[in-house]
């Protein structure tokens, strides 16, 4: 791999429908030749930082040691907001230190993106995911050491509580994100949790812990704990968003 | 390309909007580093192991020899249904055998996935494409002996006739698929199919068989051999779907 | 990055639920095996080559020298529009010649694609995205000559000016795009364009000018030169194609 440099992962509020993840995967190549990507996700809801935090959180102890993650949710670009860089596990993230990497350690150390040689020659104040982040990811992925793309330190910045879905965690809960087949993600952390305990959700619907989909009969309610480590609601063959009703943040509660 | 691995082409009908397909690629690469990919598609409907299978015999044919396609549309997760492995024309298919490699011919010998040295230490319930699949489509990248991943030999599950929408062949046959631009895809073969021949459409539309879209007028009616061989129903500039409110499974009868 | 070609930048509206990309990605791979791949976009909307010339102009500076786009927005995909090469500031476009290469200069010489050996050895009539320009892409990615694609030579078609959203430019222009987000972009070039000058939306919209989207409040209408170098207008942490009710073509007045 070494010729090619480390993969580079990239996470966004971007979309897929513009151009905006091609530009500074143009301006990865264009300083690391041949790297290669993978998209995370683009489809965070806009300016949503506790989500890309969320999905940040469940992908990290999955990226490769030499991994470059290059995480953009950004509603402060051009502003205060530091940019930054963190190192972890053997791997790097590349971003906003404006809550996005709140799932960090407390008293990791970072770097601010304060040396602009490492920067495009022009910044423009609305797009530093290719000016400023993007070249960074890219001389991180060729090998570059991290510490030379800044002088000043930082910490992980933290979004308050109330922003945070997944800051409390234990047997009474929230639903912190619903995936794609509508399955609801809860807070809860999955050690521990035994099959055949019951959970309520919402104050209206109620399940037992089962250990695989096919457990339930079709159209049926199920909690298990999911691939991320953590409770999770499906409807059988359905989405449990849609056929129960289910909103970001309702209550869940789980009783052995 | 040998140091990097041959390409993994990946399916599944897990949708871009969350972090699943990039967990997949992140497992491969720690296994497989500089390994390229290609999403064949991600927007198999939920559970749509027809639709997948269709999508993989279209692909099929356009896969380069030692190609390695990664296969998840898995309603049994964690149940009975045998994660497996075939190798055919040089190329090889990793998923779950439950009627998702049906295309496949009949007699074709694959092997079962139950060399655990070759999963994920820890094996969940609910996500096999990341602990079973994934792995073992690396380890095949990699350029591993694909015999080493089951000790059992299987062949292709194939659907109940009654879901499987391209078992029928023939001058009659019915809608399969619908395409981003509406096009409507028969499960009628092109071969021998003239120009000027009569096709009727749900039993209220008629239009003639052309050789290129530009032979009709905007917004008219047209059938044509696709670029996969099978006949095709458009609206020149528009969407059949959309314009003739046609549905899945609908009638279509070709008379020469 | 030698012997793993240039890499490919793909753009289309052949949409991601469906298999065509990958379709495409696969026959070049075939011929360049370990190419990489980089997508920028495949959302353009059906048959909307002013969309996907306007996308392709503001891509084309970031694209590294060496790369080659493969660009197929093709509604007259098998008759008498040219297949077609350029070469331009040290990177290739590939793709159908009838308009979405008019952003390229007027005088750059290209190369109608009409050598056959360089296609695949059966064209169909509906797909020359797999059956002509990627196997020419996959040709120049390897590090082909690109005058063997075609021997006679060709200009950049232009669109007819009342279908080009990019054609007129100044102090008046008009909307020729909304991203993901809702920003509206106009044809309006910001070279120039102050802090504190007056923008004027549609006849009923009326804002500033200002460097970072933060300096407006929130839910506040604000303008700004966007990060392809045009003036664009939004709403902090909004939509202003959804919150304005803005159209594509509406009317945009700069006032110093």
């Amino acid at each position: 791999m070494g010729a090619m440099g480390k993969p580079v992962f990239l996470l966004s509020d971007f979309g897929l429908s513009d151009h905006y993840v091609g530009i500074m995967k143009a301006v990865i190549l264009s300083r690391c030749p041949g790297v290669g990507f993978v998209d995370l996700t683009h489809e965070i809801p806009p300016q949503g930082i506790a989500q890309g935090c969320y999905v940040l959180e469940s992908v990290w102890e999955w990226i490769p040691v030499g991994g470059v993650v290059l995480a953009v949710v950004d509603p402060g670009v051009g502003t205060v907001r530091e940019p930054a860089v963190f190192f972890h596990h053997g791997k790097f993230l590349v971003g906003p230190n404006n809550g996005l990497f709140g799932f960090l350690p407390d008293d990791l150390e970072g770097r601010v993106l304060d040396v602009e040689d490492h920067w495009l020659a022009r910044v423009s104040s609305t797009f530093h995911g290719r000016d400023v982040f993007a070249p960074c990811a890219a001389y991180l992925a060729a090998g570059g050491n991290w510490t030379h793309l800044g002088r000043a330190v930082t910490v992980p910045v933290r979004l308050p509580v109330e922003d945070d879905p997944v800051a409390v965690r234990g047997s009474v809960g929230r639903i912190v994100y619903f995936d794609h087949f509508g399955n609801a993600v809860t807070n809860i952390t999955g050690d521990g949790v035994e099959r055949g305990a019951l959970v309520e959700i919402a104050g209206r619907v109620q399940c037992a812990v089962v250990d695989t989909y096919a457990e339930a009969g079709e159209a049926e309610v199920l909690a298990y704990v999911g691939s991320t480590g953590r409770l999770e609601v499906a409807v059988r063959n359905g989405s449990a968003q849609r056929e129960l009703g289910l909103k970001l943040g309702e209550r869940v509660t789980l009783t052995d």
